[in-house]
This record gives C-alpha cells, structure tokens and sequence, in this order.
C-alpha cells in the first residue's frame, strides 16, 4: 500500500503570541516541526506540542532556524559554520529535552525558514547543519527540498535525507518551486490541492504551472498551518489521502530509536 | 581519606564577550557549573567548556537561570511554576546535548543568580525547579546552600541533594552567609581563604565572622573565577586542599550513569 | 460637557506575531498606548502605528515595560532602580523618534503589566519610574491607577497625573479593582460594560460589585483589544459615550508640547 | 591649522559584560560611536557614555547595527529594507534620549560591523540607513568608508557624509583595506600607528602594503578600544596628533543644532 508522511510547522508561538491552531493540526498530521525557540517556540510551547504530539502518534521534529525571534528565522543571517553548527545542535537537545519527557525522542530535523532556504545552495551552510545532526545523532533522518545541497549532503554523510513536497505550491515543468511572487504561485482551493496531494501520495502526474505533467517524488508532504483556511485545506488533504487509499505516516515510522 | 568537590561558574560569556578564565578554571575546579544560554554561555561557549571539562575529568553541572540575559539573571523574576520549570528543562536539555557530544553528560543541577537566591525561600519556585530536575532525569543531584527550601524539597523528592559552602564568604554564628553589604563578608586574602577552605573540607572549625567557632558541612566549595584574582585564589585553594590530604573529587565521582 | 478620554494597549504585536486588531482600535480610541519593544511591539509596529494615531487624531503614549518579551512584561522582575529608570527612558526615547517622524511626540506614559502592577505599592520602582519621566520630559503626563504610589509620586514630583478606570473591570466598594481570580472580575455584556462607562465619564454612580453604589473619579477609560469581542465591546463603548453626550477626547488635548 | 576628528566605539558592553575601557577612551577620542543596543550596549551603559561624553567635550554618534546581540552585530543580516531603515531610527532615538539628557543630542550616525561592511556594496541596504538618517535628523553627519554605496548614497540625500581612515590597518596601493585575513593587514606598533596617523591627518602620503606612497584623505580617524594595549595605541595616536600641530576635534564640532 501506497504511504506518505504529512508534516506541518507546529509550536510557533512566542510566549503571549499564537500563531497557528497547534491543537488542530496534531490531528491531522503525522509528523511535527516542532519550532525550538530560536526563530518560535518557547519551553511552555514545546512542553505542550511534544505532549499532544505523543498522545495523537505525531512523530516530533526539530524545526532548527538561525537565531532570530524578531525576525521569524525569515533573514538569512550569515553564521560561521562552526556557530550555525552549535546553535543547532543546542536546539535539537532543547527539543529532545521536552520529547523525552513525553515518552519519545527527536525523530527527525528539518531546517526552517531562511535557513531551509539558504542551505538548498548555500555549501558552507548545509555542511554545518549536517554536521550537526551527524553530532548529535546520526540515525535522525532529515527533511528538506528535493535537490538541495542540504539532502545531498546529507546523504553523503550517511544520513537518511527525506524529500518533501508542498501541497499548495505550484511547480515548474522542471519540479521546481514557482517563486512565491510570480502570479499562480500560491494555490488556495483546497479540494484540488487535496487532490493533487493524492496524486503526488499515488506517484501520478500533476498539471506543472505550464499544464504539463509533473511527476513530483516525495516522502513526505508539507502543510501550512499558519493562514486564514489552512487548517481547513489541511483537513481535507488529509480526509482525500485517507479516502484515496494512502496510508498517511510518519516516514519512519517503526524504525526509530531500536 | 576527607574528599571534596570544588565547583566554579563557567562558560558565562555570550558571543563576543568573556567573563571568566574559563581555561585557567577547568585545571583547577572538579566540578563545572556551566551557564545554558539563560544568563550567559551560548552554543559556542557551552561546548568548548564541555569538552575542556571532559578532557580534564571535570563534573559538567547545569548552571540553570531566569531568562534574562540583561540582568545577568541576577534579578528576581516572578515566573509562574510550570514556566519556571519548563525553562529549566529547556536549559539542562540543551547543556546534555554539548555533554553527551563530548563523551560525558550534565551530572548534576545548580541554580544561578537570583534563582540561587530565590529558591533558599521561595517555595513555589524551589518546587518547581525541583519538579524540572525530577522530571528530566532523578538521578541528577542538585547543589545548593544548606538549609534553603531547594535542598529540603529536592531530599524530599528523591533527589540527591549537595550543600555547598563558599570560599571567600563570611558566616555567621549560625552557619548562614553574612549578607554582601555588610562588612567583611567577602574574604580576600588567598591565604586565608585555602586554609579555611582546607578546615571546612576536613571538618575542622573555622572562625564565624564574631570569631566564634563554626563547623561547617558541605560536599563543595564554590570559588569564583569572574573578579581579579579570582583564578590565583581559586588555585591557592587547590594546591592548599592537595598538599592538606584532602581529596579533590568530583561529588558524585564513579557512580553516574552507570 | 463633560469629556472623557478611551486607552487601550496597541502595537502589541512581535516581528510575525499578532496580538490585537491596531487598526480598528485606532478608530476608536483617543489615547494609544503604544509598546516600545521591552515586552511587545518592533520598530515596523511602531512606526505603523504611529502613522495611523496621528491620521486619526489619537495621543500616542508610550506603554513602557520590564524588559521580558518571553513574558510579555507580566512577570514581576525585581530591576535596581536605576536600571529601571534608564530601560524607561530608552523606551521612550525609542517611541519618540517614531511618533515625532509621524508629525506628533510621545503625550504621556503608561507602565504596562506587572510594572503597572509593582508600581501601585512598589515604592522604588514607582519613584524609578517617575524619575524617568522626569529626565526624559517633566511636562509627560502619566496614566495609571487611582491610589497607586506610581499617581502619588507622579505628582508630588510636579508630573501631571491621570487617573484612569477599566471599562469592564469589577470595583469593590472601596473603589479598587475586584481581582481577576474571582468571580465577577471581568464584565462581558458589551451593553452593560458601555452603559456603566457611561456613567463613570459622567460621574454618575455604578454597581459595585455588592451591589452597592461607587462613584469612580477617572479622566481615562481603558478598553482591551486583545480578546476575541474587544473591539466590539471597544466600539459599543465609544458609541455609547458619543451618544449619551459625552465629549472623548484625549486628557491632555490641546495643551501638549506648545 | 590643519584639524582631524578620532572617534572609536564605545559602549560595547551588554549587562553584566564589560568589552572596552570606555572610561580611558573618552578623554582620547572626540567623537564616541556609542552602541544602542541591538548588538552591544544597555540603557544603563548608554546613559554612563553620554554623560561622561558630554562633560569631556566628547561627540556622541549613534553606532547602529543589525539586531543580533548574540553575533556582536558581526553576522550580515538579510534586512528588508523598511526594517532596516525602522530598526535604525530606533536605535538612534532611544540613544538621543540619552544624549539630550546629558546635555547634548546625536551628532552623527556610523553603522556598525557587518552593516557597515554591508553598505559598502549593498544598494539596498546602503539606502535604507540613509532613509534612517534623513526620517530621523537630515541635519546628521554621517561617517563612514570613502568610496562606499553608503557615503556616496547619503551625500546624494543631501547628508554630510564624513569619510574615515583607519588608524592600524594596512591600505592597498588603491587606497582600499587589506582584508584582515592576509599578512600585514593589522599593524600592531603603536609608533608606526600614531606617525601615520599624524602623516594621514596632515594630507601627507603614507607607505601602502607595497610600498608605494597613498595619500588618505579623511576627516576622522578610527582607533580600535576592544584589544589589549588598545588603549595605549590610541593614547599615542592622540598625543602625537597633538604634539604634530593638528587640531583634533570633532568634524561637526560648532555646528550641530544651531
């Protein structure tokens, strides 16, 4: 049976501030990218999110971000490897800390915001984050785009490097991400973004923004959960895998920590 | 033969700036109270000190603080109890991370600062800080100043609970700290202060700041290591307790994690 | 006529976060309450909301706070004095820059959370607060609760001193605020929360929480924004006070910096 | 008579951090780069600089930078550029508040660290302090590298843009600096230091890294205070500027605010 991993930003609050509906999204995914309290996320937060994500069978990731609360982790910062590194390397035991504590572990890292982005070419970058996951604990898989120096990397370290896709994002004919500012970037329907998510789940084509056929290969599928209807389009990506005959999982489920 | 620990405050720069002799202290303390991000010590310090400390057979303690890098968590902050603990988990998390990277693990807990302080009294905060220790690992023993509610909860809870005593503080009759303000309460001659250390190590009565006799019981000496002449006392200290027949050994020497 | 002037928090929010709806709150009110980024707000914030005070005509006042973004400045911290003078001063100095360049200047200062709370009996931390104000600008008004040491020292050191009462606050007879812990703390019918401001702004009698009469004596109203219904409350408020001939104007309308 | 300004940072500790001896500085220097807060300094440290600036007859400039405390403002920072300009008026608000309270105002405006490198180059950025600068003060110098995107930008908004040699660091033959990283990049002697110091102030060429002559031509001089015999370097800079028969001043100085 065909199985996919559905994965979300989760825990990106900031002490008085909420950002998205954490409860809700724990039913829904399989996997959550837990913020770790450098871009969002502080210890209540994460307290809570490990716990429920326990409860609900949600594996727990660690979202690592440059260390930059006023600025989301959206600002490419410049950090020597060597400290990029570290700062990783504090956050993922910072999360474990709180994983542990509800009776599970760190399953996995995925690099969040202008860092996932940077480290999809920048070399020196995504060495150091590898680096980091290889010192802490070289079983964790990792998550990011398909193609990236970050997976590549990744991989060539002996990690296993897990490819995502996006459930609203349109993509080129060459299954690249269309950059967000170009018209049609974004896809806002939910009941086709729900169907195109069975489709990715299935290995069958999708429309490309140019109408061509696009075969996207994924583990996992990424949902935001951060906008107006997103834990809607969510939910109903999640009840179209389940009624489409996929098996929605963790991507590791089973093998981790044995 | 009379064994003691001698621990220090460590790793409590943050980015460009330097508090301490960090090296100069890891060749003279056995245990290390290493600062985890709250109050000072950030990724870079907090695992160039761990491994300096493994390298040198030195305790890595988890120096855990109010999250407050402006006042150096020098400052009483009234945190909500499960805040409060939360953050400390936060904190030990983090600091096991650089331990376990360099072949050791945190092996004991010490409060800084105002939460030292705060914690002799506070009852609430002491249960809390107590409740993060137990619920991260009850196997880690905590220091602390004899008689405060920290040390009489965390005995209560299970917790191996270590008195401290102070190299170059003044006492009264009754075995507490003479307050700074007050004079004489710091001591500042290094020969004086080893030979009185060496007595608290052996048992022996020293002089209480009236010039009566007190004898005081700990399992450590805390010397400091961030004011001029800190590192030469601290050293004094050590060879004094060496050429005295005391033992200098890390409080939980040989039965940790085993 | 009889003239009242409406507060209410603003530019709460952080870098990606929210907190309350700036915009329509600013249509309403005449007094903003403006954080200075110690416990919420960012210079983008600010400088936003700034611009709107000013298009519509509202005060701007500088919410000042402890420094404890994590804890949204409703932690009580114990700064010395003179850190706490001067962490004021910045903050005001900082807001003053984004309200001159919006073609206007910081009106008057509000302590936020559990600064505003300290400083009702907090002796050293309320003459802190006042000596800020004075270095920065002696001809700043100062808001807060009636009673407090914060309006006593305030005046006793020449500050004009606003006293302000809560649109849906339970009073005790006495005239102070029935704590949040117990029942009938907090008022929710937006129909009786507007009547009752009406009366205060007409100095008329309310129900105190016995049930008996209480004439509360305030030149400001404070309405919330930060919960789901505030600004429906906010604006049945103002229409309220519009309609039964009651003239909202800021306190300190028409005789700032000339 | 020919005159020169020397200005050095200061105020580039943070809480309990110490970095320079701001004290020894202020009576070297005419013009203090003072930090805000957002990679180095407190209200406290502000407040301590400014006042003791003002009664040595010391130039206060506003020393800006990217907001990251834990990189000492080293790391560049991907700013968008309404941010940028938003976070720089910021900063030199909350340090004129300080300025105006000692008796002066912000005289001038240098960006610091990896911002100052930024703008060498970066449009964008380069342009978003000059818009700072012009919302804040259009009367405001600002100092900073000849040749750089940010002193030809702000020179076109109709700022006074100071340009600034280098007292320890080697220029290429072109009149550029020798990157840090390469053989005699930082000159270490503090005779060779103050002579050519001397030579530069007086219009005079000095030896290039090959050589060569090169005649610098700017209004200030930049000593470093953070390095062991810093200090003491910059001393005899001062004292052999004065014994040499040039006037070392502030470059505003006489004309600020007026």
């Amino acid at each position: 049976m065909t199985h996919i991993d559905l994965n979300s930003d989760l825990g990106e609050g900031f002490g008085r501030w909420v950002l998205a509906d954490d409860e809700a999204l724990l039913s829904i995914v399989t996997s959550a990218n837990v913020a770790c309290g450098f871009h969002a996320g502080d210890a209540m937060i994460m307290r809570r999110v490990c716990e429920t994500a326990v409860e609900r069978g949600v594996a727990i990731g660690a979202q690592v971000s440059y260390r930059d609360l006023a600025g989301f982790g959206r600002r490419f910062i410049d950090v020597p490897s060597e400290e990029l590194t570290n700062d990783i390397i504090y956050q993922i035991g910072a999360l474990d800390a709180f994983a542990r504590l509800a009776g599970s572990r760190v399953s996995y890292v995925k690099p969040h915001g202008a860092l996932y982005n940077a480290i999809v070419h920048h070399e020196a970058q995504a060495a150091a984050v590898v680096e980091a996951v290889c010192a802490y604990d070289p079983r964790l898989p990792v998550l990011g785009l398909p193609g990236s120096a970050w997976l590549r990397r990744a991989a060539e370290a002996g990690l296993t490097a897990v490819a995502e896709c996006f459930a609203d994002r349109a993509y080129t004919p060459e299954g690249t991400l269309v950059p967000r500012r170009e018209p049609g970037a974004v896809l806002h329907d939910p009941v086709k973004v729900a169907e195109r998510c069975a489709r990715m789940a299935l290995g069958q084509p999708i429309e490309a923004i140019d109408g061509s056929p696009l075969t996207v290969r994924a583990q996992s599928i990424c949902v935001h959960g951060d906008s107006p209807g997103a834990v809607a389009m969510a939910r109903r990506v999640r009840d179209t895998l389940d009624a489409g005959g996929v098996q929605v999982a963790a991507f590791g489920e089973g093998n981790r920590w044995n």
